[in-house]
């Protein structure tokens, strides 16, 4: 796959690699030609190879689950990736970061720069507000610069990500009024997690949708932080998840009033200005709208727009694959930062379409 | 079926009974005992009978498309369903009407009171004025009494079924702020009707989804002439449409800001009052939202709301089967209105699920 | 629903109501004029009611569930229907067989008439074989005599009635090689039962599909009783499932070996002839094929053939929904005729498409 | 993506871009570092750049579908991916061929060897005979050798690659009686082509399955070709196709009659030493069982087996991406032995799962 020897890769090591995100990052990094995974962490699963219980990871046939012993991790990797459940992730976070080693993760307890925000949110207080401190809030299309020097990243929640790059440019532009924000999104069923549970069983999400979690997501405070931070007010928005019968993909509809009268093709400019460089966002023509299928298995961002005049509202559909963009693919592009690396580095596969 | 004689039972026509709102109507109208189809029209399809086209409506072996001779239909049914495209319905609606038969017009072109706005929408006159004023918007919860002496009755479109049901209370109520009004709706592919098309092909709708129509469906002017009527007030919304990946099924999410502090509970007793005696909706308990996959196959809406503080916001969450509470059940609730059979006639089986 | 009173309806009772089958059944028999549900058991729902746990079924909000007590059980109805595990299935039928109720038995326990048999697929001894010899195998299309009179129905399983309605007018009339069958099933996901297990996933199933259980699944010796019970041959055959994504179908393909030459017309002939008094089989015209979709909901069994004259093989295409002509409304069928009543009563509703 | 600069790499045009298979190479070659696409044609999409009408392929906006001019294409290329419908294939392949340029021909008019046998199935008479003579029908794992020398190579159909890679070595092992063979297949609906079509709408195949075209599919001969020439004897099969509610992916389960006693142990050892230095054929372990969605979007064929004692059969399950191995990947594979390329580049990518 890559010609560059093993010893003059990174090693990496990803705790947590039994679930969907977990084995999302193993899919992306074996086309990663800088980095080699030398370990992986599931309690369940410890003693088995990836391949095993991964059929489709056939390329790491030698790599065995092994129990988390942190000590031992130590000298295998030089970054983890932390895929752990939020609340377990703040002291392995920590211990890891408190070594010196690089640390991305993919959990919640490290986007909330304000530990009491997390605790109202989460139900537990952060037990290492110091090192919650020497976190960045991994979207690059924000925090590039402190994420290139960072030691720690808090890769951002699936809905924040598509939800705050679908808002930016029009915050940052002012032309929206900041009260009336509706994020409405909805998001493929990868988006619970590989677990054994009804809830998420075929048959009972097959053919079917829904809506949950109304006004109580926990993704709402990381998107509130973000767009105050960007816009330098209180900002508190109507966000509401909804559940896709498809495995991959989070598409959100998002309302603003206009600030002041403006056309489709005037919003369309400034998107297309202030995403210009950016590897993976991808403003649509006029008359083009997203299409969660368009970025499956990408790391990409798809965003379009409308000005509905009869209304006064800018209407903004964002598209990303909830586990790459949303989490996993988002995660190696911050590695590839924090790292020096081209940025696209094992990133640049186009969507799996159809 | 049924022991009711033939001889009994009320003669009824479907014309353009080949699409998706036309075999449903025959799915629900197989298991109505009063009611016999003695003739279905399909231009395409004509000379076959309909089971050899539709393999599971195998009860109807003897039905025979025909082509639409109007004058020849009119011996042959009491009653006619018209499921035509909308603007060839102008004309057959007004033929039928004149002479003396009753109409449930499956189609846009009798919905709108004021032709200028048909025209506006739709973009072509309406032929058909005075016929126009007969017609009652054939929402049952709305306009019972009186679909009850309706000639002619406009069947409501899919997508204002489940938003006028969901905002009516709250409107009625005076519980919203009537500018601020956001319905997000995602509807299943039946939706977009039977067609030979690429853009409702299985892989380009698979595990895909997306917004269309932003701020333009036509759908658009039904909402806001009924939601207006109910409050007296000029009512303008923001309705966004979206592609669902499933065959059947409206769920939508409804924001309006909330005039005055309430509670969830405050707000759902006055929605289960209003809809208590209603056959067909059903409000949900708090802390229970609807799921298309509860209403497959039904003629029922399921509603469920939550009132969110923090933003001032009343979240209403409605789901309907679009093929049934959307179109052909709905049908038949008025035909059973206008004829004074028991409401509920046919229209009693529960959803298919899973 | 029906103007009879409930004091002339029969009264029955489901143990095992909160799996699919046993929701199927409330579904079902919600329809049914002649039956009213007393009680509905289930220990992990015990207390909740059926529409409190089951939005769609919301006729049910006053049947609450309730722990299976048998003695209680015993006075509320005079017909049991059990949707339990094999194994649990072998005491509670012989209890309430015993008592001198009607029972029909969803589960395996009662199905394969030769205890030796049963032990050597189900791993269990058979504990009532002395009930067992009682019990009558629920396919009406074969046992329709002994049904009628039967206090003892053991329903078929899915898989089985699929294979044996394809294969038997072909094995009865000796127009095939009996050692060269071949079965290949394909089922929806309900077939695995309502359960909160990680190969159920939404995510593990969606745009999967895989062969499972070849050579040992426990329908085989089913379906060999049941064809050499037809031919006075004994029977072995080639059976394997595999996982459909849907939520309900099964559809078998079924390849023989013709014992002479013949053709396609021929062959129907004979297949129209045995199944035309049938109300649930339909033999499709030469050209057709059954899709599982044209029976989705329904009690109805599509067969499709054709003769392959270049390799002399006869392959026999079967469709059915497996949880009503596979369960449940099987069950009722049964039900329809141990009673008396209309077969057709309550099952006569046509396939919800799509 | 690639260091290489493009005048060091080869220059390919593809022939029919913009049906399923066509973007499927275009998704492909963008990941391959020894490849620039110059040309690919659409008579209907002429005009427009390929991001236009794909968004998910955005590094395409520069390239642009021209009409179907060979002449003019000829100095474009120096390897020519033929994607058009059969028949139309014959002419457009002799024509690159006799110019001396690489063919790779994904239609199926050079598959078959003998033109008499075309004509049978495809119901018109092969113009080229002398060029059909120098095709290779390009199986990598029967015709390496032949394809390294190819000019032109006829790409095996989806269902072939996926039938005859399962039957291989049980055939050339003499494992099994060749006069029982049973293939039955199920193929995604990418299968048919990317098409205006009911009977691939969404609301047709969501929820269904079928099966199609028993006896006669024209892929039959391929079969029975490819497993003739592998045996020496004179093979026909029964071969029948299904079609899948998914988008990709076909699983084909195998029947046959063992010649002899066996074990699986014994079976999988045979088929692991043939395929042992096979990059794309992964031959799995006893107890495992492949699955469509195990090799999603990519080249690989999983392989499955079972013997199945009581009935003297052996049972074996391929599975495979009908795009990649079955098609486009196939294609690239084919290339990248024809050019002396390392055989697996741009096709190590693993599988979107899920």
């Amino acid at each position: 796959m890559s010609t560059k020897k093993n010893n003059e890769k990174i090693k990496v090591a990803i705790c947590g690699g039994s679930g969907y995100t977990g084995i999302e990052l193993l899919r992306i990094l074996s086309g990663h030609p800088q980095v080699i995974v030398t370990a992986v962490t599931s309690e369940k699963s410890a003693g088995k190879s990836v391949s095993t219980l991964f059929p489709h990871l056939h390329k790491y046939s030698n790599l065995i689950y092994e129990p988390m012993d942190k000590t031992g991790l130590l000298k295998k990797a030089d970054l983890f990736f932390l895929a752990l459940p939020h609340g377990a992730s703040q002291e392995a976070v920590n211990f890891f970061f408190s070594k010196g080693k690089k640390v991305i993760d993919l959990s919640a307890d490290y986007r909330l720069s304000d530990p009491i925000v997390y605790e109202e949110w989460y139900g537990l207080p952060h037990k290492y507000p110091a090192t919650l401190k020497k976190a960045v809030f991994g979207l690059p299309e924000i925090h590039r610069r402190n994420i290139r020097k960072a030691k720690l990243v808090a890769n951002p929640g699936c809905y924040p990500t598509s939800a705050i790059l679908g808002l930016l440019p029009a915050v940052k532009g002012k032309l929206i009024e900041l009260s009336s924000l509706i994020i409405d999104s909805k998001s493929g069923t990868t988006g619970a997690g590989r677990k054994a549970d009804l809830t998420v069983s075929f048959c009972e999400v097959n053919e079917g949708f829904k809506a949950y979690g109304i006004g109580t997501h926990r993704h709402t405070p990381e998107i509130e932080q973000e767009l105050s931070s960007a816009s330098g007010k209180n900002i508190k928005v109507n966000f509401t998840p909804h559940l896709l019968p498809v495995d991959r993909g989070i598409l959100t509809t998002i309302y603003a009033r206009l600030s002041k009268k403006t056309d489709t093709a005037a919003v369309l400019k400034i998107y297309k200005k202030m995403y210009k460089d950016e590897p993976f966002v991808c403003v649509l023509d006029e008359g083009v709208l997203p299409n969660i299928k368009n970025v499956r298995g990408t790391n990409f961002c798809h965003i379009g727009l409308k000005v509905v005049s009869r209304t006064n509202t800018l209407v903004i559909v964002s598209a990303i694959d909830n586990l790459v963009k949303g989490a996993s693919g988002q995660a190696v592009h911050n590695m590839n930062i924090m790292m020096g690396f081209e940025e696209t580095t094992g990133l640049e596969s186009l969507a799996l379409f159809p």
